[in-house]
């Protein structure tokens, strides 16, 4: 069986690193929230082309994404929204089937559950995570330490709100996950090693 | 610099048990509250021998415990809990001084603080904390699921208040740990394995 790796974390804490890293010593695909979005552009064009194709033919209008069609909403940027998680939850899906993998983000742990992943949630002391922030992002270089603590702590409530949206979860909250790992402990490397020992 | 690994735990999540196998791993010193009440108990002997002593003495009274001094209480059982914890952790520091160690409840990640112990947490699934309560308890084999399960809340709700009188931190909140762990993933064993190798 494919052995499947999910993360959920908080910003700057350098879950996305931890994750890509973790990939590579376990020798596994790695995904993440570009990579995802990337793959299901890619797919929606493919599925426009078919779109239009049909169009021209003298046939019913069938909805393309089970989205629109499990899920009649009357906003909609909720439509929209539902749409693209239910795409992204397909090719999540897909990719989880054909080889063992990291995902990081996009609801992973809950969109995979059947296939009972390894879920992590990567937190950080605020320091750390500030810390790591004026290293890694040119723009937070004009925000003093309130407003970049507001910057983060406004990131993570919006993470929050879409994973608790979807999964009818807490995001974060221990029992929605296997092992939750504070990066600020043993620092990104050290925390890399740590993991791949725990899950060798 | 010893090295101090403390653990919190839910009720029926094996944690005491993890603890005791992992110190054995680490080859370390074990304490957890039996022993450290018992460490307390013939301390208290030696205390209160000593101020039999005095008082036979023309010596002014002076406490014994920083507890009794530092916290004016009117409330006996309040005092007498303070006073406890005070011994507790002064017996805690001692043994975290005098060697590396596991240490399971007793807000050692709180007490030890200075030290920067390793804090973990074990957590469970409630299925997996009931099935090993059937297990292991003998008194509930009366107990359908559902008191069952209460039981266990009840048990967690009275560590959590503990752990927050005294530390005035939130109990099993991922903040306070450097690594929360779902010991029904990989089972006791599994885990102590895991941990083993985190830790390594």
């Amino acid at each position: 069986m494919n052995r499947i790796i999910t993360i959920g974390r908080e910003f700057g804490s350098g879950g996305r690193e931890i994750g890509r890293r973790l990939a590579e010593r376990l020798q596994i695909a790695y995904y993440d929230q570009e990579i995802v979005t990337e793959l299901v552009k890619r797919t929606q064009l493919a599925a426009d082309y078919v779109r239009r194709v049909e169009e021209t033919q003298p046939l019913p209008l069938i909805p393309i994404t089970t989205g629109r069609s499990f899920w009649p909403s009357t906003l909609p940027v909720i439509d929209e929204q539902l749409s693209i998680f239910t795409e992204e939850s397909h090719i999540l899906t897909d990719m989880a089937e054909k080889s063992s993998c990291v995902i990081v983000g996009r609801c992973a742990d809950y969109v995979l559950r059947d296939m009972e992943p390894f879920r992590l949630f990567i937190y950080a002391d605020m320091d750390f995570k500030m810390e790591r922030c004026r290293q890694r992002e040119d723009d937070v270089a004009e925000l003093n330490d309130k407003a970049l603590r507001s910057r983060i702590q406004t990131i993570d409530k919006r993470r929050s709100k879409y994973y608790s949206f979807f999964t009818d979860q807490e995001w974060g909250a221990r029992e929605n996950y296997d092992l939750c790992v504070n990066s600020a402990k043993l620092g990104i490397k050290g925390t890399v090693n740590a993991l791949a020992a725990y899950l060798a």
